[in-house]
């Protein structure tokens, strides 16, 4: 291991296809139906005013449907490197267990050895990191991967690869 | 917070007085009163046959009484270093949500952006380590305190400074 590159992978908006969700709270509490045009750009909190409701609720984080890939490419790549699955979670209590259960359903080759909850992803000793929120690739040092949803879809200067897809994770780091 | 010295401080042993609690479960379990002098060199398991069950049982780290003089030099601690607290808890999900809900009644002071559950903590950049468990301590690159419990009193060749008493750590650090 101490030769592997370390990878820090996000969860929500990353691992974790938090939009799905949102998109469905959001028609069943409204009557709305939002697309993805109606909210690119928009921070997740003002695409959504249930949002900082909605992931303080205890369950939440327990039945997010996996983003598509990501189960088949992280397993390649904790092959070839020291994975690392990171989500800032001590915000909310409720979210912690809700969240280490999901990894294990979801991604159980990933060990608890390999998980990190935290308020600061930026203590944390890695050479990539991937990741959806520019708070946390804009303060890393290593190499950045900003894997696009629909908040920062329209950021354009970054300095940081974008990823549409785990595809296209695959390729950057697998090929 | 640039300039500031960033302390890990640990949980289990450290901040929440875990013995206490063991020698309770296991009395009332068994009948038996065990005292400080039957377990000294002990690992935690050898000591308490009933602890794996103990751990992963839901509720259970959300009553551990704090360890003596720990909110006081903590919070003074708080005012002139970095302060993470770190456990290592992704073997246990049950126990995320309780630890981050007793460290929210018994340390306020201490915000979600200080606190880590991981299971590595040699993942994390830090300047100084206060914890119990040698697997922990050794693999540190900084300074290391190792607190002082019944399963490591009797550890005398370890390169640790040792401290007994948060009034130690209050001594080594703030004096």
């Amino acid at each position: 291991m101490g030769m592997m590159k370390r990878i820090l992978v996000d969860m929500d908006g990353v691992l974790a296809d938090v939009y799905h969700r949102f998109f469905e709270l959001h028609e069943s509490e409204t009557g709305s139906v939002l697309t993805f045009d109606d909210i690119i750009g928009l921070k997740e909190g003002e695409a959504f005013p249930g949002l900082a409701r909605w992931v303080d609720t205890p369950g939440f984080f327990r039945t997010i449907p996996v983003m598509a890939g990501s189960q088949r490419v992280l397993k390649l790549l904790n092959e070839k490197f020291d994975i690392v699955v990171v989500s800032m979670a001590t915000e909310f209590p409720a979210s912690l267990t809700d969240k280490q259960l999901w990894l294990n359903d979801n991604f159980p080759f990933i060990t608890w050895r390999q998980i990190v909850f935290c308020g600061n992803k930026n203590i944390i000793q890695a050479d990539i990191m991937i990741d959806d929120h520019l708070k946390n690739l804009d303060n890393f040092k290593g190499e950045t991967i900003m894997f696009i949803q629909p908040h920062n879809m329209n950021l354009k200067n970054t300095p940081h690869r974008r990823a549409d897809s785990w595809e296209e994770i695959e390729k950057l780091l697998l090929s």
